[in-house]
């Protein structure tokens, strides 16, 4: 008999985020695994280091690069290619040798997570059980207690990384809109925003639901820096029934 | 000293996928209070069932109309307006008592949620912390195990109340899709996914994460009829990096 794996969202930061069926599969779990990056704390592990026992065994997935910059070079796409081919195999021989694997995931698995390249590598030949969680824009949302989006409004998800052109053109074409991966970005999403008249209500959003978060609105912020756990809200919602 | 109100996402129907935090709000306030259709139980009340006391007040708070379908229509409008309004100030007698309220959201309760009626109305004169629910997509596409979207990939959740020209124009347009709220609109969304070529990748959802969840591919569903809480997903993701 294989083990199971779990892909487990943690949430976007606030322990108390997690949900009662990730606590029990973190609990449950032979070996808990987890990205990082070279160096640094494993932000997801942070999340629920309450839940990890001493008697478990943890795998740390240190990512082979620290930047996502020139991830559309040849090179980057054969290291992480490679990265994830490994990381992969390390989780298999545990499932292979019948050990519970949970791997955890910041906000939820399957949206933009690293989990999902382990996921499609992993879903032939073992049996997964996916654990959602709080996104990061929920959780933002949430903390701000923005509404976003009611009736017959459109949410539009948008990597920052998008060109200037269009982000204009789905500023322009949504109700609600939410702008994740600002980092480096950040200057070029004020600049469309305020091309589409929707500066005014934008909210930016940093470190979401974390001990160090920071909500304001957009045009209060000046600086141009914006960590990658910071992402902007336009809300859609301004009519009442 | 007034007390505080609680926007509580009760998650998507599985008792395990609330949050830590929504425990501790629901199990700590004076108040709980839930939207209901007329003659049914509540699904969010349902939900939390195990973390109500007997000692709490509880406040249902029971819907006007049982149809959305005539909803641009004045009568409408009038009829829910003041039934949010009689919701709100029965909700603000507690809070003016020094009474902490929870009011129960299924999902997230800032995503298309009736509490943001609620939200608008007594946001400016009390205390209000939302916690973040995890949202029926991300529910369905964890037990569908579907990776949605990934890198530089758009997600657009759409009502499925949008006419078929728009909803062909979205999906042509974008690499993950949510369509919510088919119910009635399941033949029109259906045709709209064909004309685009979207049908072969898009899976049905049907009461997800709870007991009687069915998940199938929609090219295999050939009757119409989907409840309310019943949704497609359309993944954007194809490549690996």
């Amino acid at each position: 008999m294989t083990g199971i794996l779990y892909g487990v969202g943690t949430g976007p930061g606030d322990p108390e985020l997690l949900t009662l069926k990730a606590v029990k599969a973190i609990s449950g779990a032979d070996v808990v695994a987890y990205f990082a990056k070279r160096g640094n704390q494993s932000n997801a592990r942070a999340i629920v280091a309450n839940h990890i026992r001493a008697d478990q065994i943890e795998e740390r997935l240190d990512y082979p690069v620290t930047t996502e910059s020139h991830r559309h070079s040849e090179d980057y796409r054969t290291q992480i290619s490679a990265f994830y081919e490994e990381a992969a195999s390390r989780l298999a021989s545990h499932l292979d040798a019948g050990r519970n694997v949970a791997v955890l995931s910041e906000g939820d698995p399957l949206l933009y997570g690293s989990y999902m390249h382990l996921h499609q590598r992993l879903t032939v030949c073992y049996p997964i059980h996916v654990i959602a969680g709080i996104t990061a824009m929920s959780g933002s949302w949430s903390a701000a207690g923005l509404p976003l989006v009611q009736g017959d409004d459109i949410l539009t998800v948008l990597p920052g990384t998008l060109d200037i052109e269009e982000l204009e053109r789905r500023l322009l074409d949504s109700e609600g809109v939410v702008i994740m991966k600002l980092g480096r970005n950040l200057p070029k999403v004020r600049q469309a925003l305020i091309n589409t008249g929707r500066l005014d209500s934008a909210i930016y959003v940093e470190r979401g639901t974390m001990a160090a978060e920071k909500i304001c609105e957009l045009r209060e912020k000046t600086d141009d820096s914006a960590p990658y756990f910071s992402l902007i809200l336009v809300p859609g919602w301004s009519t009442r029934p």
